[in-house]
Order: C-alpha cells, then structure tokens, then sequence
C-alpha cells in the first residue's frame, strides 16, 4: 500500500510537471508551481477531510488513506492548473486550488449522499471535474495576443513534455488501481486501454496531419486518453477487449476534437485553453463516464434478463445524474472562480507579461528554453 | 506483483527511450518510436499468446503475467532495434517488431518443448536474441557514408543517453527477478553483479582511453554487462561472489569487445551497430549462457560427486542446444526479416536521410540537439 | 522489502545524481562520479560489514537488509561530495568514500555499544555525518577564486538540479521508512513533514528575496529540510502536526540560515560548500538530533509523570552524547581526511581547472551545459 502510494505521488508531483512543460520560457514555473500547489492542496484536503470528520459530515479513516484520497483529489487542481497555464500567478494559483477543492469536495459529497455513487468512483470524477472547471476559469482571463512568441512550444520543450506524458502513461495504472477493490484487474485493463491508445494517437496524428508526419501535441493528449477513458469502470470490466475498445475510443475522441472541433467551434467559443486539457482530459471523461452508465446498464440488464426494467432506468438516472451534477458544478463554480481571480487584490498578470518564468523567478537573462 | 511489473515497464519504456538517445537529431524518434513499438508489440504478444492457447500449444495464464511475460519479450525488439538506430522508418520497425515477436515466441517454443529449457530461462535468451537479431537485420541496410555529422553524439545525447542507462540499471534487478522463483536471491544477485560490472567499466574506461579520462560509450556500454550477464542465473547463484565475478567479466568482455574487436574484425564483417547493443547485450549475454552450463555443470558435478558422467553430459548437451538454436535462430531470421525490410513496398529511408527526426516528426528548423 | 529497497537506491542513485547538478559544466561527472562512488561504496560497505561479522563485533544478517544499510551508509558520502563537488578529482573521491565509510561505521559503532543507540536510529545519523564531515573536507581545500565563471549556475542546470530535488523528495518517505519498524507512520509523518516544508520554502524565499520572486538555490536547499529533520522520529512520531511543526522548523532554519549565517559567519569561517550541503542536510540535522531528544523527554516525562528525573537525565546525556560524538567525530576525521587528500600522491587539481569535465571525460569543445 505505501508503495502505491508513492508511486501515484511520484506520478502527480514528477509526471505532471514534466507534462506542464509545453511553453518555451515557462519551464520553471510549470514544475516549480506544479509541485509547490500540490504539496500546499494536500496539507489542505487532509484539514479538510479531518474538519469534515469533525462535522460529522464523514467518517475518520487511516491517516494513509486519507493522503491518498488527497493526491488523487490534487490531481482535480494539476488539470485546472494546465488550462490557465502562464497566465495566472502564483496568488492567484494558490487561491484556485484552495476554492477548486472545497467545490470538488462538496461536489463529490453531493455525489455520495444523494446519489451513491460510492467512495473511489466519485473520486474518479477528478479528470471530468478539472478540465471543466479550468475551462471555465480560463475563459475569464483576457485572451493572448495571437502573435505571442512565448506560447509557442520550442521542440525541447516539446521532449520534456512528452517525458512527461510517458511518465505519467507509465504510473496510470497505478493511479487507477489506487483505491480499487480489485487491483490486479484495475492495472491489468488500464494498462491494456493505454497501450491501445497510445497505438492509436500514433495512427491517427499520421493520418490527420499532412505528409504523415507525427504531431507531438497529438501524441501528448491522446496516449492518456485510453487512461482516462477507462478510469471509472477499470477494476469491473471483466473482458480486457472491452478496455480496449474503450481506449481506441477515448484516443479517437482526443485527436478528431482537437482536429475538428478546434477548427469549427473554437472561433465561436472562444476556448483558451494552454495544454490542451479539454482534449487531454474533458472529452475522454465524457466518454468514461457514458461507458459507465453503458456497461452498468448492460451488465445488470443481462445479470436480470431485461425483465425489471425499472430499476434499470433507475440506475441510468442516477449515473447521468452524477455526471451531470459534476459536469455542472464545475462550470459554474470555475466561472465565480475565474471572476475571483480577476479581482484587484491578486494582481492579475497583465497579458504582455504571460507565460514568463522571469516575472516569477530570479533567472539570468539566457533562459532555459533559448 | 503488480509494483514489480510497474517496474519492469517503466524500466522498458523509459529507461531503454532515454538509453537510444544517442544520435545527435534523432531524440523524438529514439523515445518516441520506442514506445510505440513497445505498446504495439505488448498487444501482438498477448494476442500471439492467447492464439497459441487456443491452438492448444501452450496452456493459459493469468492475464498480469502473461502481460507482465509480453514486456520481457518486447525486450528483444528493443534491443534490435538498438542495431538498426536511425536507419528503418516506423513501417519497417514495425513490420521489424511483428516478425520478430514470431521468431523469438517459436525459438522459445523449440527449447521448451524439445530442450525442456524452463519458462523463465527460456525468456532470458532476450538479450542474446535481441542483440543478434538486430546485428542481423542492420547487415541487410545501406551502410551509411562515414562522414556523416548526423550519426554522432553530443554531450547533451551522451547525458540523456547516460540517464538512460542509469535507470536501465537502477531497474535491472526487478528485471531480472520479475519470473524469478526466488525474488530476494535474484535481485541481490544482480544488484552485486551490477554494481562490480559499473565499477570496472570506470576503471576500465579509464585504463583503455588516452590521458586516462573516462569515455562516455564504454560506460554506457559496460555498466549493464553484468545485468546482462548473470540473467540466466540469477535465482541460482548461491553466492554472492560467483555474481560479483560474472559482473566483472562481463564488463571485460565488453569494453575489450569495443575496444580490440572493433578494430581488428569490423572492416572484415563490416558490423552496422548504431548504439552498439552487440557489446552492450550480445557478448555478455553469450558470457552468461556459457557460465550458466559451467555453474550448472559445477554444481551436478558436486552433489553427485562426479560419478554420473553421462547425465552431466546431457545437460551440457541440452544447455548448449538451446544456446546455439537460439542464436542461430535468431541470425538466420534476422537476415530473411532483413530481406523482407528492405522490400520496395516498404518505403526503405535513403542513406542521406538516416538519423533525422524531420523526416518523421513535425518539427521546426531549430532542432533539439543543436 | 525488495521494492522499497530499489526506490531507496532509485533515490540515492538517481535522485542525488541530478541533485548535484548544480554546476555549468561539471554535469556528466556529477551524475557519473555519484554513480560510480555509490556501486563502489556499496561493495565496501558489504565487505566491512562481512569483515566485521568475521572479528565478532556484529550479528550476521540477511543478504537484503545488509546492501540496504550499506546504500543508506552511502547517503552520507554523497552528501560530503555536494560539499567538495568540482574541487576533488575521482582518486580523492574514491579515496574520501573508502576512509569516510570506515569512519562513519566506527561512530555507529560506538553510539551501538556505548550509547545503546538502535541500529536504525544510529543510520539515521548519516545526515549529520555527511555534512559535516564533507565540510571539514572541503576546509583543506584550496579556495576557489570569486569570480570564476564555470561556478555558477545557469538556468539549464538549475532546471536539472531542482528536478533532482523533487526526485529526492519524492522518495523521501521511502528512505526514512526502510529500516523503520512501524513503516505506514514513518512514510506518513515524513510526508507530511516534506510537505510542509515544501511549501514554507515557497512562501520564505519570496519573502526573503528581493522582488518577491522565487529562487531556485533556496527551494533546492530548503524543500528537503522537512525529511531531513524528521528522520529520527519519523516512526516513533504519534500526532501528525507534530511532524508538520518539525518540516517548518527545518526548511526556516535551512532559509534563515543560508541568508543570514551566509552573510556574518562566512567571511569569518571561511567555508566552502559548492552545492549547500550545511544548510541542506547540516543545520535541519542538528534541529532534528534536538527534536528527537525533547520529543523522546516529553514522552518519558508523561508517561512517568515527571517522577524519576534522574533516568530522565540519563536518557538526555546519552541522546546529547551520540549526537556530540558522532559531530565531533566527523569533524575531526574530516579534518584529517582532508589533509591525506591533499597529498602530492593523489594529484590534487589545480584551483584553475575547478568545476571542468573536461579534465575527466572525452568530451567535445561544446559542452552539455552552453
């Protein structure tokens, strides 16, 4: 069990520092502020946690699990982190983790008590809740001027970053095994949906980009889709075939959005978003969380021969419902989010100044990414 | 169970990704191409595997070991394609990978069924079929001019390259120990072996370079030869000192290889080896399947006080049956899948476009090793 | 048991290789010469350990748990070389780890037999050991002149630095937790430890800097100060916030001290310390010895009800006496350890050619680090 648990830290703090570092001259700030919100949203979900004991609101666990339970939730805030990337400051990061996981707490507690969902599937809605949420407070900071230099990824961030992204690849199953009932079957189905994803995004970034070539930012998102596709059913599919699928769906999903839907609905919703994390991590969740409610339905409908049809609906009601509320509860808490941000107090950063290590950190004037 | 596999796979993905970043302008390719083809052959095995229960040659397993049995074997396609570095385009590697996996899965099959070699020793003759299979496969590619700026290293690819072979080191022990019978014997074993095999690459380095300094490929070759070596016996070796001789004479045996043999046979057989993976992997792997026989034979020998001379010569005979069926396989396919890469349908890279990362990768002018 | 002991030497191995890369050019001897003294120290050790169960000092132990304690013994002379990094050349680094071990198990010994110190508590003193037997080292050294170039940092090795501290971090709770008794409560108070400490070198080199930016060389030194400092009581340690309070006091007084101690006592001292080993591992390890003995009185004092003052006292005065012999012990054979380094034997680089890996490896004019 500890060593479980050191290996999801070692993925969260490590893997998605490296991730985070797709910007030219943000190299610094990617993992530095990775690792510092990390470390301050677990001390902070542990008080949490302990405080809502104390309310009676839930019962006291091992202290092992308890941090546990708080990486996992950290991993809500290291998503919402990847959508704001370079724009907010380090106050203004401070403050989103700290206000993201109340909401994620209170979400899941909705979750919990009135629909259910049991403990380590409500906690599954990390990915589905930090993409929106980011989402949304990202469409409250002032856009970049389109021209900007330092947005850009320079090819060695562009090596850093899929270090990362294979770092992470190789820890997923792990995470997903973490408060599993049944470990074994959990990593076996993850690793099996991630291996066909990360066949997949290859196939498919060759495919889609002109003369064949491979797109590094495609190969970022969609090797993890598989991961986050299967995350809510990967300790109950019984048939690894059925992980699979869910793999080439979720790494189609990833690369077709960012192909198509960036193209046609970006100009009309305007979506920022620095690292991709509504394709990373948004649209794979959706297709999750529908699996879930597919699969579930399925399997109870063959276990009771299509005949108690009641409760059936009973159970999509209530698996939509999560969704729903979660999906929800993350926009509109993100947007109030994003409008806190904003306020004078925290001395938003102003656009010519995004995506700078120098504003935060004392660096000599030849910078990392030169 | 499960932290053992993590570690194997990890190991395999990332450490072996980082260990054939040699080239100067090939950093995408050697990580990115690695991992591909790992999770691409990880499939196929399993897949392979499951064909071969269903056609009743082999029983079935339990799905994490039988996962756990694809990644050692993608061991040997990743050592291959060590040999062929920078020379095949991703169709070829893949096509590479297919074959191979075949080759390797019937050449177990031969010493387990005829030899009655065991499981997990079958799968160990990795190494000895990965290095000469790829030796093989390169033999049948244009040889590249010898000028060429693009098939050398930097310091920044020598570094990356370094990390690598760190942490293929720092993981062998779970390699070697992941089928073991008994674990705690195998890791100790080869931590030993390991640990004498990098200190004499040091000194050896040292003692064979001009002024005394250390050369970065004679480490990167060396420091693994002990892992290399002692994988047969691993589980067997009742004393530590018999691992920590193995690890020394596997370092010998290849820096002396590198140094005198490069030298003397190279123009006469004319070895094509990009990150030198015959040094690394093919001679220290014959060194531990030779003293495998000897430690085998020395230890029969004792317990029935070398009366049964026949029986003892049966072993011999089977021991160095599977040895020479192995390599021999492993040559003979190489040189036919060698033949088929080569095929026009295939696409075949020119020898003035080798190790180049633009010819895959959508990458900007400013590359990464520059 | 195997797979904490690989995280542990992942750590040592890895972790502190990147650590060290703190300097321009002296990046493949800092990863390289760690790598190398480690799989050389921990041969030694075993062989001292051996050799001293051979003269009946020690009890023979299982294969395992001796390389454990041997890479454990090892922490102590990485630490040293952070203190002489660039200055010593590999015969003096070989020479300094062979006499260092030798001394490091003679104080242990004696904290066993005299002290009644625990076997895990006397390792746990390598931090101490380390420091500041590596400063008094580096003390012998000449000094080098102020304003050489090759060593400073740039932002390239401050990246690789600071990834190897949150490697260090990550790993943390492993190493504190392997030769611990009760395992889950020594990973949990020393992550939390960490995490406090993380984040108050966040908050207190922002506030200690000018500008209110972040700078590297505090959080690399400061981040690790709660791990340190928690080590000797991480398992013994019963309420959390007790080992939250410690990782603040340990990450204030490594900031507070590399501020102003740096500023008063350094021109009078005069002490050298390429990569801020005092106040990394130096200062949180006195802080902790503290720690350990009023955290060890309290507990006494309650459960007697402060009645038997006098074993109270004996408690202290055999706490206060490992701590002051193992300080003075490292102190004074660092001193003469530095003199026999300095001998015309084992050529001692000129203060010119300071922090080069030119001196040592093949390198090419441009270096990894321009």
């Amino acid at each position: 069990h500890p060593a479980d648990f050191q290996d999801v830290n070692h993925m969260v703090i490590f893997g998605f520092g490296f991730f985070l570092m797709v910007l030219r001259r943000y190299g610094f700030s990617s993992t530095g502020f990775n690792f510092l919100l990390i470390v301050l949203g677990v001390q902070y979900s542990v008080l949490v946690e302990d405080f809502s004991v104390f309310l009676g609101v839930q019962e006291d666990e091992a202290g092992m699990r308890s941090v546990a339970k708080a990486v996992v939730s950290m991993t809500a805030v290291v998503i919402s982190t990847g959508a704001v990337l370079g724009k907010a400051n380090p106050v203004q990061l401070i403050v989103m983790t700290l206000v993201e996981l109340i909401f994620f707490s209170i979400s899941r507690c909705i979750n919990r008590t009135f629909l259910q969902v049991p403990e380590h599937l409500s906690l599954m809605h990390v990915h589905l809740f930090g993409a929106y949420f980011g989402l949304a407070v990202t469409s409250r900071f002032p856009e970049p001027p389109s021209g900007l230099d330092k947005s850009r990824s320079t090819p060695k961030s562009d090596l850093f970053s899929m270090l990362g992204t294979v770092f992470v690849w190789v820890f997923w199953p792990s995470f997903n095994s973490l408060l599993a009932d049944s470990k074994q079957e959990a990593v076996l189905n993850t690793y099996l949906a991630l291996a066909v994803s990360a066949v997949a995004a290859f196939m498919l970034s060759a495919l889609t980009s002109k003369d064949g070539k491979f797109r590094m930012a495609h190969i970022h998102s969609a090797v993890l889709a598989g991961g986050v596709t299967v995350s809510y059913t990967a300790d109950t599919i019984q048939h690894p075939w059925i992980a699979m699928i869910l793999g080439l769906l979720g790494s189609v999903i990833t690369i077709l959005g960012s192909h198509c839907l960036q193209r046609c609905f970006n100009l009309a919703l305007k979506l920022q978003d620095t690292s991709g994390v509504h394709f990373t991590f948004g649209l794979p969740a959706v297709l999750g969380a529908v699996a879930c409610v597919v699969l579930c339905v399925v399997e109870e409908g063959i276990v009771e021969q299509w005949n108690d049809l009641s409760s059936l609906g009973y159970l999509v009601f209530v698996d939509i419902g999560a969704f729903c509320q979660t999906i929800s509860t993350a926009l509109v808490t993100g947007l109030i989010t994003g409008l806190i941000l904003n306020i004078k107090l925290l001395k938003a950063v102003h656009v010519s100044k995004y995506f700078d290590d120098q504003l935060y950190w004392e660096v000599s004037l030849k910078l990392i990414s030169d």
